[in-house]
Order: C-alpha cells, then structure tokens, then sequence
C-alpha cells in the first residue's frame, strides 16, 4: 500500500499556505494564496488542492491550523468557523464546511499555535513529552500546547498572548496597544508593540538597543506565569521574535530570577537553555504542524 | 460482592485527616492528627487506619492529597515525597513509602488541590466539564485541575499562586509577603497577606472594608490569566478566602471587565455567576478528593 496522502492548510492572516504531503513530514506540493476574503481564498486553495489531486493521488486526510479565534470542537454548533474577529469578513467564516465540501475526506482544524505544537511534538522540539507549550511572538502572541499528550482545547482554546504581566510605567511608559486590553503581554511585547514603541520594525533594531533587554523581560515574566499555571516540561518559541537568538539567554537568566529558585526542576535551575527553546521546525512550523493535525484526523480515522 | 473500602488521607500543614470510605463518597470513619514530624504523624496515620481496618474489613485503595510541592509522577525516582520545602523536617519526607510499606494495596499520591479538583469533578461542581481548574485561597493559594480529564502535572505540578500581576503600588503600597517572590498572587492575596497588610485576619473584616475589593480585584486579574493560558470551562474556588460569598459578585463583574469581551464565550459573557463558583463540597473538597484519588487507584488496579 502506498504512504497516504495527506493535505496541510496553513491559514494565516497575511496568506494561506496549502502543501500536499505525506506521515514523514515530507512536503510534495506546496502554495501560497493571499488571506483577502473567505470565498476567494478558500476557492484558490480548493482550486489549486483539486488540481493537485489529479497529479499525486486521492488524498486521505487534511490538516488546517488556522488564525483565530476559532472553534476547534466536533461537537460545537459552531465547530470549523473562525469566531468574531476584527479581521473584515473572517467572522463566522465557515472554513471547514467549505473544504469538506470539496473534499470528504477527515479534517482535524485547529489553532496555528496547537498546530505548530503537533509539530514540534512530531517532527522537532517537543518529541519525547507529554506536556509542553508552543508560543509564537510575532504580530501578535499566541500559545497552544499538548496537556498530557493532548491538544489544549477547554472553554474554547487559550489566548496566552492576553494575559496581564507587571508593567512599570516608570519604566516603560509606552502605554501598550492591544484594542481590547492596553498592555496586556501581546499589547506590550508583539512585533508591532515594539515598533510602535521605537518607532521601527523589530527586525531593524540592533541587538544591542535596549527594545530588547525590554523585551526579554516581558517574556520572561510570561513564561514564568505559564510555568507556574501549567508546569510545562519544556517551552519552545516561534514566530519572528524567535528568531533574535540574542534575546534567549536574557530570557533565560530573567526567568529563573522571577521564579527565584521556587520551581525545585534541574529542568529550569540547571538546563533551563533546553526547557525555553526556538522551534525546532523553524519556517516550517505552520505548515509542518497542519500536516501532523491532518495525521491526526488520518489516524482517527483508522 | 461488598463496595470496596476505601482510603483518603488529607496531608495539610497543621493536620491530616485520615478517612475511610468507598466511592458514593461516603465516609465512614475519620481523624485529625496535628502535623508535627513526618515521623509522628504519618505514625499516627498508620496507627489510626490498622484500628480502622480490623473493625471495618480489608482496605483496597489508598488516596493522599497532601501539601506540596510534592513528586506525583511513579515514573520519578523522588515519586510520593515532599520535595525541598520550608516547613522544617518535611523536606524528602516519603509518604507514599511509609504508607505503603504499612499497607500493600493501590496509592494514588497527588497535591491537595489536584485531589479536591478530582473530587469535585466526580461528586461536586465539575461534574459534567473535562478541563477545568479548582483555585484554593487561604493561608496560601494553589491551584489543580483536569484538562482533557486528567489530572494536570507536567514538569512537577503547577504552582498557580505564584503568578506575577499587575500591582499598583499607588493603590496598594503593601509589598507583599512570599518569601520567594513579595508581591505574586499569593504575597498579595492569601489570608496572611490581607492579615498584614489590614493588621488584622480577612476573617474579623466586614463585607464592606475596602480589603475584599482589592482581593477581589486581584483575585480577578489572577483567573483573567488562567481562562487566558488555560481556557477552563469552569473555576472552582475553595479555601478560606471562598467562604467570603461577598466577594464573588466582584470577582465576576471584575474579571468581566478585565477580558473585555475579548473572549467571545457565553460562559463569560452571559453565565459568568455559573463560570466561577465556590467548591461544591466546601468543607469536604479535601477528604472527598483524597478519596476521589483512592477510587482512582482502585480503578487504575482493575
């Protein structure tokens, strides 16, 4: 028999990336569709996936780790639609309904950070636990995870980005920008919150302005309250800010300061550079991990 | 065949109380033994149950919900010990050994507030729900929970009281009283911390003293970011600080304030009087959930 064909959706709120692939994370077509309204962009994805069917093969399951906030849960009136956001038009989209009318196929949908999680647990950083998070820093701040070798879901699904942290106006007297909460984390410490506060992109800050040594010290009191709630075995970081690799240590350090040596763990008094780590699928997290979530719905399925 | 007899053991800092019962949650004998060494008193335990078990019949499973911070994992070579704490003597205390070298049968050894979440899960307010959290306040603050229905460990057990939130030091100059960290969750909120900060203990203020609407407001800022970081479909309060039935109507309409309608969930847009609620079994939440956590041993040997 051959290897199943399986299909990842990566919607995202720039672009929706749609790759045919296959259980060994092997990527054998793969698109890029702008995000512009539900109707068009989910017609070019099924419009390119048909066409890739006809060249490689019925595929057996699909995978989408999309934007949110969404309803990830079978059982909801609501399941496979992106809930009320600011996002024009994306409220009440019905991704799910839609695909699965092009496709009958299995469709596991979740978050992107849930997704990416699946991946790294996978394929990268999170292979032999059984409860860790995945958190992006990037435009905005989001975390999924696996409980107990679960995808996080509960009331709905976590918003970690929204959690309130210290924030000394003294300090710091940027008042944060997050619509609904002012400086909560993702107000304080998103790409945007740092361009917003200095007056240009993240990316074009040196290492050494101090934007960063800010910056690791809002994550670290982050991290620190999700160690404390949840007691992950390990933390792993995607998105743009990720990849400041200058900024880890200064995390690292910060972290195990503000816990002050509460937490008895080897894991974070002695190793804490292998518990708070980049993702190990880099780039490819987002598509990486729509592909484990369409495993996931192809092994339900069995 | 007779309903099996089981065992729970409540570990607190000033007593345990042994109990014996069976799964209707019945309890059918139980004792208090003041906590003074780990020697005495797990003495004092053994003793008790032996007198127990020849008047009522063989016992079958054991349930410990102690004090923590404690190893709950039986993969981990320090499995049922206390781990480095600053209550003197206790430190590598192994409860789970001296009990079980005096009773051959299951043990299920978990923190209190994973066993009370356990126990409200099977016979008080959490009934129906898979990912939920129980918070105790009192003379500390800690929280357990099921998510996806199990109980939550991870890299140790979580430490919720530890967490850091936004303390404004104009508002509330008092700076807080954990040893490890001042002014986190429970530095500004356990019952010690009202008690110092108002020079007398939270239980002697009135319903109208300006102490609850801080609690209340920390209380609040705390739950915002567990519902962010967890997305539970229902928390629990117990401990001291919960029989305060005042302050819920505060804890709701704060922590509705502080999301801001960001989480689009009837739960807590609508419902939210039915979201957070004080513990179904009040006073019993501890012994009931040790022997939610002995019917879960008995089950895992079956």
């Amino acid at each position: 028999m051959s290897i199943p064909i399986l299909v990842a959706i990566e919607g995202g709120g720039t672009k929706f990336i749609c790759a045919v692939g296959n259980q060994t994370g092997e990527i054998l077509a793969k698109n890029h569709i702008p995000t512009t309204t539900p109707s068009e962009t989910l017609g070019r994805v099924i419009a390119f996936l048909q066409e890739q069917e006809r060249e490689l093969g019925q595929f057996r399951a699909i995978g989408i780790a999309c934007f949110g906030p969404l309803d990830p849960q079978p059982a909801s009136p609501t399941y496979g639609k992106i809930l009320p956001t600011p996002k024009p038009g994306w409220t009440n989209a019905d991704i799910v309904g839609k695909i699965q009318a092009a496709f009958d196929i299995p469709i596991t949908f979740d978050t992107d950070v849930n997704g990416a999680a699946l991946g790294e647990w996978r394929w990268g950083a999170a292979r032999e636990l059984d409860t860790f998070i995945y958190l992006t820093i990037g435009t905005g701040i989001g975390g999924g995870g696996l409980i107990n070798n679960q995808l996080m879901h509960g009331l709905i699904h976590p918003e970690m980005g929204h959690i309130r942290i210290p924030h000394d106006f003294e300090a710091d007297p940027f008042e944060g920008i997050c619509p609904f909460h002012k400086d909560c984390f993702e107000g304080l410490a998103s790409g945007p919150a740092i361009q917003a506060r200095w007056g240009q992109p993240a990316e074009t800050l040196s290492p050494d302005h101090p934007a960063w040594k800010l910056e690791a010290h809002y994550i670290a009191l982050a991290l620190a309250n999700y160690i404390c709630t949840l007691s992950p075995q390990r933390i792993i970081l995607g998105g743009g800010v990720s990849k400041q690799t200058h900024i880890f240590p200064q995390i690292h350090n910060e972290v195990q300061s503000i816990l002050n040596k509460y937490i008895q763990s080897p894991q974070i008094l002695a190793h804490i550079q292998d518990y708070i780590v980049p993702a190990g699928l880099g780039e490819q997290a987002g598509v990486l991990g729509a592909l484990a979530l369409a495993q996931q719905a192809f092994n339900v399925k069995l």
